[in-house]
């Protein structure tokens, strides 16, 4: 594989809110913040980061749709569209692009209708629970996998 | 706790054809006839109403995080989103404002998937069954909750 | 329809005790404070309320097949025989008048097994989660409804 | 076996109100004419036969208990507690006499919950579906098998 | 309702095996016997009776579908196809005449498999557990639904 | 905690019967005889003792909600109600004493509804399976607790 | 019915990226050329055709609110949003008009989750399979229906 | 694909009382006059098109198995074996041509057990829901397949 | 035991054509190699083997029927009927004679609803997954059986 | 039955570590001192008791089959092994001892997973909730059966 | 394939005690009379037969990792483990040798837990239900498959 | 938090095979080069790392349980034991300290049965799906939140 040249980071409904909302859960870190290191992350590693949340699963689809032209590979936290949307797990698939799964919190330790993930079947791997973290390590093993 | 001074009222997917499709079920009284009562009712109660309907999941999510800003609670009739939408959920989590859910029809004398609700595990209270009056009522229990 | 004259009021097993067990849950507002309320609120309505908790189903039911007698719809809390009480939905149904289901509590925020309803499906509304207050809301909603 | 001297026959909750509610499901002919024909078939039988309704499981289950004194047979419509009732079963298991189900309307043409019976398992038999005729045949075959 | 001029008897699989195969369950009755049986008491009641055995489902079908040219009723003990034939289900649909399902042993009392039913359903009314009784007395209740 | 005064002990549906029905499964020891036994027990231990058996489950919830009056615990042995009881569940909770599940036979060894008990998520310990036995030894372990 | 003047077709998200991503699915034809046929369908038909894809969920609930104004029936094809989708359920319905369920693919040789539609339930008619030519011959079928 | 040559059409039980039964549901026209009109449309393909239909799987089954030697692919409505037949589904998979399900009706909108085909799984393509008209459009879909 | 005099051997539908369709899964043997592979083992071991085909479920029952006549066992495979037959499985239990299933696949790793067998839980005995081998290995256990 | 001479006891894995780890629920007495206590009351009731604890299901097995050499009876608290192990409960179905069921916790009142013992349904009894108070009754309940 | 050199015969917890215990259930023969059988088997087929026995899963576990060094089948009777040992399942994944599994009894008979099994997925066939018989017939089987 | 001094690595049943079986699912690394991995890792970090696989459950829960003593932080990838352990979770659990669950491929691509860990819902966070990676970024997430 050639050298990468762009991921793209996704994140769903509500993480606009992180940092702000529910710190008890989610921790005091902004999503500006963790943006602003996979942007980091990304000029190390040579590659171009960009990062787009939205409240709107249609949104998240159209971009999803035009990473092809660009990316090498998609970073994801789906929110709450983890556990309902085919529809953005269609476009994931169509993307054909390797997509790293990623949440802050462990999702197998909240309610049972969280157990589920309609990405996790069609994603390279899935990265939880650290918070922050989960998207320093999953950025980190999505490189490594584009690298490889 | 202080005088409230804000409701927010959200309307979900198909309410805006309230009055004109499917009288038999959901009766003749319009949306907009609805939100004059709410708003008749916020007034004698001293309370800024504002109402919102939007078939865009992302745009009533949109309104559930400005929410906290300048309301103190929240009724909300999710329509069809009612039983597939976590991300409204977790919207109405983080807003962290007592929920009041309310339906204009029985959802549990309907077909069995209307009787699962994403909102109901994180309301305050739910209301359903009695057309524009389960609006009316949903509000003075608000109303009443929020100045006890 | 003809001015409405007689409301039964039912509170299933356990509403005797209310106010004074477990007022983290149920709050200390006693049963005989929230019957004077209704027997109130009828005064005001010109509607004759009559009040009656049991613990024994067949008790309730007894009252259920005499309302038709008098009363012109039923406003009923089913306490625990809500999720078990077949007989007590059948005896509702064959007394053929609107039907009211109210809850203190959110039912849908507690176990598993208080999510479904017996009574629920036959009946006209459901109000639940307000405490008192879901008495009076739900009471003016029947009012409502025989007026209409 | 000698021959059989008594049959009881126990109608559960709601079964009183026969012939005055719902007369479009379960016809118009009441409890009492119903009981009248089941003591004149005994009679023709040299049989005793004693009827017992009660909306009350406690009260049902009583009687159960006493029948192995005097009765060599159950008939027993069980009403709403055909599919909440383990003390029911419980009784008649105990009573160690043949017990015949028996039901006005055809019990699988309904809601789901009431195509499993806690009765049917241990009885000798069921018949569902024929109105009063359905207690006819059923006190019949009851009797039949008294005789074998 | 004219006076019924006949009743088809349909004998589903292995019926054919009565008296001779499991008398332990089934009894030392012989299919001939009961045939003539009804056929003794469809001479009494004025009815043609025509009975019909087969281990073929599509035989079975045949016959239901040529009935509505004679008969007025259908009598069925469909064997192992009770749980298995929505073809036989619909066949009985189609010929659009009152069906009693009748089984010789109380198929609630064994296993999980035999306590659905596709006839059941759509049947007027349901016999079971007095063996060769079953015929008798679920033929006496569709004689008498007949003349009603 | 101060010595325990009083333990009220609950013997539901059909244990009135123990003794002289299905001694093969519940021996030949009858109730009294239990009763005697752990009032005996009660005696020397200090601990007023009260024994109750009803078929009528509002007579069972009657008497634990007074219980909390005179006694520091409860050992009840639910019979039917065991599996279908939310109101009994829900008086035990309301009582709040500590309570003891008691079963004669292993219940997890009979037929699957059996295997549910409404009562032992809210109780503090449960023995069954050892007959008289079960009372015997369910009611050291609720004195011990009682004195620990 | 009076002669039909309009049909909407209705294309649920990724149908945008048709004949460019995974062809070996969903083949080489692009959603431009599927409505190029479909108008010409109409054309010779003399029935207006109006096509909209989109991958938000409300902007397609927002067209099928405005189809009554102008369309005489709708072909859907919801993509992801089949087994996700109550809100464009509900509005399918509210908008009153027979409804075509099409799909290019065979949902029912695919994973699970596809096998439920939320559509299926209140269409007319599904077509699903083969490619392009599941519009066509759906498109062929509505357009019978509406003449019929 | 050389030209095709030769299509079975294969109608399950019951069908062949289309026309005379249950008219509201399926309609008036005669399996005949459906055969007549697949016979036209395969006259103007230049294909041969044999129709058979038994109310006898194992007959449905024969056909199945000597289709390859004549025929390129299968139009099948199963009927009742649609859900119970995996003997059916064995045969077509066997045969290896490819296969198109057509109902009358919308199996989706009807009973649960009615939702889910035995032949959809390893079908070409599905159409529900038209009337006779499925089974010309369903036609037209295989050979549009067969041609491609 | 006696002597062994006779094995009937059963093949369900679809295993006429081993050997021709499907040779990647079930080989190139022919049912008739495999029937003569069996009546040389019956010839060695001193006992008349008779086998029997049928695509039609009735024919194979009628032939369970008679085999007590003359066999004293049954080796059986039934095909597609394996997963869908109780008039099947009741025909075997009827004729009271040790079974043994055997199957060409290995049923446990082909679909769910391969998983479950109507016959197993009946029979001496199951041999799955050795093609041909299967039948030569199973006929050998059910002739040691015999001969024990 | 003879004096009962010996009594084995089985701890399955990490109650070695009883005491020290969770005493919030487990309590602060350590294993040896229920084994102490276990000794103490085997020597009263002239019994060897002899205990045996580990974290290696093969190790408890070994031990189980061993014990009818000596043994007359079985206490075992299984740990994690309660729910999951079929290999646990076919040795001590082999051993063919009286099996008493013993937890600290009750288990009913924990996670779900909990809720369901592979040993329940083969032991004499079932003791929870107590702390070690359990093991010291269910000992009792087994000495007391030992000895009846 | 060349000539077959090894095979490995594993036997699960509890079947050490095969002859002394259960003689009703898994027969007289004892474990060391079914290893002779099967390596006198073996020497006939020039084949080296290695046997191995344990109640540890991970002993089984070691051996099947080290079988491929020797072996080129596995016969495994996996015991208890059957139905819980996805450890087990793996190792045999990746040993990739053929596996056959093996039963005495026909756990198709048995409780409903013993209906699935972890290793029948991934074996190339299943033979169970003959005692002893069913280890010879399945060794055959093997033996077959690997001279084939 | 004080530095953290010590990592217990822990690999379930057939990691030692890693790197040598199934190289097209797991890799052709070794076991032993991400042990050195993660112990280059420590040293970097100032940690002492510990390595130990196991195929036996006992085995891995015995380290379990001493890792308190030395160790601030458990990875483990519990292989198979990570469906179907609920003893290793135990321990776990009572060695309270934080866990990250990880695995080498995706176990939400896999077979169902994989896709529920017991481990996950009391982890700090889960990785899976990177390979090697998947260790790697684990031990870096745990490190970071020892240091936190």
């Amino acid at each position: 594989m050639a050298e990468p040249v762009g991921i793209l980071v996704l994140h769903g409904p509500n993480l606009n809110a992180l940092g702000t909302r529910e710190p008890g859960i989610y921790g005091t870190t902004t999503l500006d913040e963790i943006d602003a290191m996979l942007r980091a992350l990304g000029k190390e590693a040579g590659v171009e980061v960009q990062c787009f949340q939205s409240n709107h699963e249609g949104a998240l689809i159209d971009r999803v749709q035009e990473a092809p032209t660009w990316a090498d590979g998609i970073l994801v936290n789906p929110g709450g569209f983890t556990h309902t949307s085919v529809a953005l797990r269609d476009a994931l698939i169509a993307a054909d692009l390797p997509v790293v799964e990623v949440h802050l919190s462990n999702i197998h330790a909240r309610e049972d209708f969280r157990h589920h993930s309609y990405v996790s079947g069609i994603a390279l791997g899935v990265v939880c629970g650290f918070g922050p973290t989960s998207y320093r390590v999953a950025f980190e093993a999505l490189a490594d996998h584009l690298r490889a």
